[in-house]
């Protein structure tokens, strides 16, 4: 028994933030993943796992099955709390999941494979009108993300302070999603020296979608 | 001092599940209506307490802003414990998050006012367009979620056991939300026997968004 199984795929922003919390923790897991382009997860026997037939979801040894990234992170940090995701004063818990929310809620929904499909199917979105979607989204939350982060003094090296957590998972995931529509991230400095400060991390760069098993 | 500022709108959705967080916590507010459809969440005053410009946030008596919905209810079930909104044991914190989730991550963020209004511009969609985008959202994760409660024994009175719980504020203002484009909810048989065991209490109506003071 190496560890928990982490259904995933490699390009999945929700799969690049689990396998980053996994990493900081230090856990290991075993790999399978879930080709979407091919409606891997849409399975039955994957249904039966995650009946909302998304990515990720991570087995434990017991049989369990969690879902929802979000969700897996913070049982990850109740269970191995060290090293912490998230802060210990209440308030600074707030402000970290408030900054992961607003990548988890308000962006990536929006631009995940599913709704980039939909957009087309429903509206006939050709490339151009796709990526001017993608950024919209991106660009609506970043520009308070970025005041969120250049206006706190709780910001250090990382979202909060200066070790990573809950919100630089999300932030890093988000921003390797950006390249994919050239987001113009001179608009952003502090995520994007946040974004260097993970990308020079071990644990953040092997759950980089490029480094994954099934990456293309 | 009555307690904190609650920054909201009476028909958000997330401004419903947060009032009924508070609710069922027992907590006094001041209400502080912000009228979307004038864009009142947009004005410089409110972006200094929330730079999203969404609502909801609470201002604590401290005068510390918290955003994100989901945020603030978890920073309320840490300072004011009692009656949890989350259980006790990590794997099922993991299930009651992800059935939240479930609903703040994967229909909300899609079917919310800003994202209505941008299908509109962008792509010119009419009431019907928007009545079947909205639709779609909500039967795709209704049905896993209906799956996930009533395959469960955890489920019980409410989503998770026989007391309400954050699980139970995000169903329980989606499918109020869903009124307002006829969802049929005959498929979801599980979720409708929580919401009305939800809507049946005071800490829930007192939340709903036809019993605020700037309802229309």
């Amino acid at each position: 028994m190496t560890g928990p199984i982490l259904h995933n795929y490699f390009r999945s922003s929700t799969s690049t933030r689990l396998r980053a919390a996994l990493n900081l923790k230090g856990l290991d897991y075993e790999y399978v993943a879930h080709h979407l382009l091919k409606g891997e997860h849409r399975s039955s026997a994957y249904l039966s796992i995650n009946p909302q037939g998304l990515v990720p979801a991570l087995v434990l040894n017991d049989g369990t099955a969690l879902i929802q990234s979000l969700a897996i992170i913070e049982y990850l940090d109740e269970v191995h709390p060290e090293p912490a995701l998230l802060p210990k004063a209440p308030v600074d818990r707030a402000r970290v999941r408030a900054l992961a929310y607003a990548v988890a809620c308000d962006i990536h929904p929006l631009n995940n494979l599913r709704v980039l499909r939909y957009i087309k199917s429903a509206f006939g979105a050709d490339d151009e009108a796709t990526a001017d979607w993608f950024r919209h989204w991106v660009d609506e939350t970043f520009v308070p993300i970025e005041a969120m982060l250049a206006e706190d003094k709780r910001t250090g090296r990382f979202c909060h302070g200066d070790l990573p957590g809950l919100a630089d998972t999300c932030l890093y995931a988000q921003v390797l999603n950006n390249r994919r529509f050239s987001i113009d991230m001179s608009r952003y400095p502090t995520v994007s020296r946040i974004f260097e400060e993970c990308a020079a991390m071990q644990e953040f760069q092997q759950a980089a979608p490029n480094n994954q098993p099934d990456a293309e």
